[in-house]
């Protein structure tokens, strides 16, 4: 069972998916399985942390931002526009799929648990994930 | 198949949990397949790591809380105590889940890899795991 | 569905094992289905990454070695070589097992997704993967 999903994030920074997600695992009627999330992409990631208080995601945001740098003199592949490298970097640093058991047809995340989209550039259309799920 | 599993660490660090996972496997019967284990926190990890030399997970330990301070003025999100932001970001540059196969019943892990929950904070009385178990 | 491969890279870096991987899929004669690939080894990683520009490889390995330093007198564990803790913490920071759905027989990767092997050691004979297949 796959699904493909088309998010776009309004920005840089991290953008909740977990209702996509859960919709993509009600429309198969599972009951007890497993759900991987893969992105299609290198310069963005998929994270699962605190969906509870913001300061969170901005805290993670600003902490990354100061550890992977926009002006670093190290990067030459600069061609593609000054946020790229860090983007794959940052990318490198986290991770690319992520895999979630399904318990009783839901996503079994824990309380304070949500899915996001990390967009680690700016002004990106759309983003493109792929879910697959098996029992 | 699914299981849950919850494992308490004594403390801040790495805690070996490849025995209980073995124990899970064993129970299930299974002879080859793939193992995924999933972590519902956002302030704990799971790690492959050696499993020979302590001293490796004490200088995992001790390099990453070198990178991530627990005194980091940067952090808004401070209202859960001075370890609590320190925790989310080490887990945003670690696992939350992992997937191992499974040969001949046995996780297919390498001669030197052991499987640990990595706890970030201090005082925590238990972590929840859910072990999805798949051919 | 379960293969095992074995891959030497040529050194430290970033060494492109996705026509090997490519390979173990068609073989299976597999349509859609999710394929997990675990290294059994805890100094080097896998990595999904932009395989178009060869300038983004090596941004990511000068990034990662000023990150982890060889000399730095925090390891306690030296005794199997200077480069032996830092490929540990490298491995930590990266991923040690990664999962790609497939779609029409073809990995789903995006257009400029290349699956990597990292090596973190210098001298390293071989590496072993056991990829595992599923629907």
């Amino acid at each position: 069972m796959i699904q493909q999903l088309s998010i776009t994030a309004p920005d840089q920074g991290l953008h909740e998916i977990t209702p996509q997600v859960d919709a993509a695992i009600r429309e198969t009627g599972i009951t007890n399985g497993l759900c991987t999330i893969f992105l299609q992409h290198t310069s963005a990631s998929l994270l699962i942390q605190e969906n509870a208080d913001h300061a969170v995601r901005r805290d993670l945001e600003n902490w990354m931002n100061r550890l992977v740098r926009v002006d670093d003199p190290l990067y030459t592949h600069v061609n593609e526009g000054p946020d790229d490298m860090p983007s794959h970097i940052k990318s490198m640093l986290t991770a690319n799929s992520i895999a979630i058991p399904v318990i009783k047809g839901r996503l079994a995340l824990g309380t304070w648990q949500g899915i996001f989209l990390w967009e680690h550039r700016h002004g990106v259309k759309h983003r493109n994930l792929v879910i697959h799920i098996t029992i």
